[in-house]
């Protein structure tokens, strides 16, 4: 299993991967879902995959292998001389629709499902950064003020706190805090998603990567902010009030802790 | 959708269900997801189901049908009447076989699958209390120290602040209270788990139901409880220290908040 994060915030963009893939709970490794295309001054583009290994790996492979001809046939369009992130995303989609002409037949023998989202994100000079979520079929969706989040992969448990703290008005800090946060949720909640988190954030009209970090275990931060969160959340919940009629009724006789 | 919890605790156990249905957003209805057998002094039994409500409320009435047909056949086993309540999770896991035999083979006939999860837990006098989640194949496995509660339906958002909180020597006002923080995240962050929830409490070997409760959009305790936990998640979160990387590099310079 994966979980991807990317914002679309005023001041910018946080992307986070981890990078924990399983095929069975015997085979497990770790795995880079987060690809970034970088030119300074030009564009920032970030990239996350989420689903079965074989074809997210292959889209990337797709997507590298047009800048190798675009070397000999200008023409070729590639993500690194797309117009637009629009572009991007469909040649995103392209490259998903390629994988699937070249492989689906074959992994619906082996009763496989042609499983694969991503979201790809970024800013392209002359353009307002932008977000996108591809689904397999190579469809996809864009971010924007109601949705300033997208989610691939195990998106559940880590969902609860992006609600309540993500609007578009949050700056890179708070938003990139509350991406480990949510991380730090799913972890706990799925052996399946794990350590290291790869964390990039980009600031609005920069066209650099603002900070880009691979988190592990022995992150001090990220080992305070999950022994903090931890802690506070417990401490929250034993200050609720009780209820009245658990207290009342005399049924519920109980030692509040 | 549908969300339904049950937790054993050392204290007794807790039982919670939300009650909306929806065939489609356009069919969005209230249906009782939880069902009480109470004998005073001799036995509480609660069932909480998910899924097809068709299937699930055939299987209550195939269980009431049993009560009905044990009136001239004192050999038929029924909830009111069983031994165990793993004798209770048999009958119920064979009442879900009986709706199979009759329903699969038409529901399939129209792309439906035979959806069904169900909880049943309580407690029979001789008997400590038990609780079962039956899996629509009419199998069925039980909670135990390791695992104190069980969860069917959309079990991810509410499921973080359960593995944070709930251990078998919570006690059952913390409990009740945790799982209304833990619908709470649910109905947040599920449109189609809504309002009222069904609570019960049970304490161990009392025999009868402690506290049972439908909590309404206009109860003034959920209320409070939404309110401070909401504003006390968010507070914690902004408490919470920035990374210094973000900070230090210079690149991300914001107002913090």
């Amino acid at each position: 299993m994966t979980y991807c994060l990317g914002m679309l915030l005023n001041e910018g963009l946080v992307f986070a991967a981890d990078t924990r893939t399983n095929a069975g709970v015997d085979h497990v490794a770790s795995f880079r879902k987060m690809r970034v295309y970088e030119k300074s001054g030009d564009r920032v583009i970030v990239l996350l995959s989420a689903g079965n290994l074989s074809i997210t790996q292959s889209v990337v492979n797709e997507l590298e292998e047009a800048v190798r001809r675009a070397e000999t046939n200008p023409e070729t369009e590639t993500v690194w001389s797309a117009k637009s992130m629009f572009g991007v995303a469909r040649l995103v989609g392209e490259a998903l629709r390629e994988v699937h002409r070249s492989d689906a037949h074959y992994l619906k023998e082996f009763n496989t499902d042609f499983n694969a989202s991503i979201i790809v994100g970024g800013q392209i000079k002359g353009e307002r950064p932008r977000l996108f979520q591809l689904y397999a079929a190579g469809n996809f969706i864009e971010a924007g003020e109601e949705t300033p989040y997208l989610q691939i992969g195990e998106i559940k448990y880590g969902k609860p706190i992006l609600d309540r703290v993500i609007t578009p008005e949050t700056d890179l800090v708070q938003a990139a805090k509350c991406a480990l946060v949510s991380f730090d949720s799913t972890i706990r909640s799925n052996l399946s998603v794990g350590l290291p988190i790869d964390l990039l954030c980009y600031r609005t009209d920069s066209l650099k990567v603002a900070v880009q970090r691979r988190i592990g275990e022995d992150d001090p931060y990220f080992q305070k902010l999950r022994h903090l969160w931890g802690d506070g959340v417990r401490q929250l919940f034993i200050d609720l009030p009780e209820p009245k009629w658990a207290l009342d009724n005399g049924v519920v006789k109980t030692t509040l802790r």
